[in-house]
């Protein structure tokens, strides 16, 4: 039942470019230009492992706030936020040593390192070649600008793995980096496409930021607590890889001084355990842990909402609220 | 006494520019705009290892050939093109396993894969801000486009690992992406600085692209025959990682079927040794095949001298004819 209403929801959100979203596959395939196979084998296979495309529906929702003609500018920029976004999946892949992604196996499991790390430097590459192309100076500063800082974003997340003593304010920094400044720069670059000026550019950018960290929130708690297999999501993969994320962060918060040493010696385990996962989850429960982190997610919900009360109201407008929020609902 | 001569051959090369070359450190450092220790003290290592800067070296070069006022736009330039660089290193230590690199180990045996991929992605990006602060779309268009054939270079020459056929109009379609096309770029956008226009600019871009190709094949014949240790240069580097280069083409096409055969199967083995390095080296004396080799070397030399002929006559011009010599008789 929950499944069947979220995906009404999902529906009605990409109404207004309910076309342009079907045409996008063509685009990315025309856009990844390449007569080398093995990108091409690498880029469908992650085509049909099926990602969210969050970034190119706000692209394409944004843009369609203008009133000017369609141009093709709108899909090269919708293609290369998610090129930017593919390059860093199969980058973190490696990184992460990862098995599984949405259910498939990652690239870096049946390619290799290698493959993997040149065809991300390839997706990013391509994508500012259409960035170039769009030949918006405000656009490329901003997606430019984002792309540094998931890049540091990742090194920070990478540097404070395992350490249990990360804060809120250090969480916020990692998931501002990895997730919500290229969410934001994709909001801002689109609102430059529409024809947006001054505090309307701000109020998007501001809406994507918000978003983006009740995104990447939300896919924290779902790592401890998706219905795994059904939804393709494993369960206890960032506790597996040491990722500090926010439900343990507000966990630690909520344990006795005990409890916690108890937390953080487990997390220091060697090879922690299916064993000590559920004995973290059990604390979880008991403290209301991931209600207390989905709180969090909700503040950014909320103000996601609050930045588009002064943007005009629209189709579009009326599908990034509703994206606010279903990103608060969705259960994978 | 060659190692004397050269020295001398570089600085005159430098010295239009010396005072901007001396400079360069300090804006590496300023540009790489980082809070994140770990991504410094990769970055100082790499500094510490000594590359040659031929690539911002091209740059300062060219755009002192212009009368205008000198803008931090050369330095940016320089920079970003050698941070693109330096990327492309640690990716490509990652990819190839390496150990060393001009006699230092490599970054990604000291910090490990994943702050090695993380960090050059944080340099790509890092670039392409520089790029977007110099905001000219003709050299973002550039060096875009130069990235993009890189990243395909590299995945061509991974493809072509091991494979023996492989043919002379094959190596130089990969040398050309991973090398080629970015010094190629570099000189038409410090070209554009300078504020040359129409066949000029092709001309830069001609001088790079010959002057790259030469660089390279010059490399890989330095593979064969370097001498290692002094100069921190491994020899037989290329042949151990399965790397079809020039030399080895030139030398397949000089045999007869059965030592073509022989060659083959020395480079399909598991795990080739010294003694079978030795016994290809042996073949590439008495078949002078690494000679054969620099004459391929020399043609694009002199075709990249040929481009110059159409640029104003100016000390830059001079120091860039002098590098197209310089590179072939580099030893190191």
């Amino acid at each position: 039942v929950a499944q069947h209403r979220q995906s009404i929801g999902l529906d009605l959100i990409l109404k207004p470019v309910s076309k342009e979203f079907k045409e996008l596959d063509g685009y990315f395939r025309s856009y990844l230009n390449t007569d080398v196979p093995l990108i091409n084998s690498i880029f469908e296979h992650l085509l049909d492992s099926g990602g969210k495309r969050i970034r190119p529906l706000l692209v394409l929702l944004i843009a369609a706030s203008s009133r000017e003609k369609v141009t093709e500018d709108r899909f090269r920029l919708a293609v290369a936020v998610e090129f930017l976004h593919t390059a860093t999946l199969l980058h973190d892949d490696v990184v992460d040593q990862s098995d599984m992604r949405r259910g498939n196996r990652v690239a870096y499991r049946i390619w290799g390192a290698e493959p993997s790390v040149l065809s991300g430097d390839y997706l990013y590459s391509r994508a500012f070649n259409l960035l170039v192309d769009i030949g918006h100076l405000g656009i490329l500063d901003a997606i430019s600008t984002a792309t540094t800082e998931m890049a540091r974003g990742e090194i920070l997340q990478l540097l404070r793995s395992y350490s249990t003593a990360t804060t809120v304010k250090e969480y916020l920094e990692v998931i501002h980096g990895k997730t919500a400044s290229i969410i934001s720069a994709s909001c801002k670059s689109a609102a430059y496409l529409a024809g947006f000026e001054g505090q309307h550019l701000e109020a998007f950018r501001e809406y994507g930021r918000n978003l983006g960290l009740c995104f990447q929130i939300v896919d924290d708690v779902l790592d401890y607590n998706a219905e795994g297999g059904v939804f393709g999501k494993a369960v206890g993969k960032d506790f597996l890889e040491g990722k500090i994320t926010l439900p343990l962060i507000v966990l630690m918060d909520l344990l006795n001084k005990d409890e916690r040493h108890m937390v953080s010696e487990i997390f220091l385990k060697d090879s922690p355990e299916k064993v000590d996962f559920k004995l973290i989850m059990r604390l979880m429960e008991n403290h209301n842990a991931l209600e207390k982190t989905m709180d969090v997610a909700k503040r950014f919900s909320s103000a996601a909402l609050k930045a588009l009360t002064s943007v005009p109201k629209d189709a579009s407008r009326e599908s990034l609220e509703s994206l606010a929020r279903y990103v608060l609902e969705r259960r994978s």
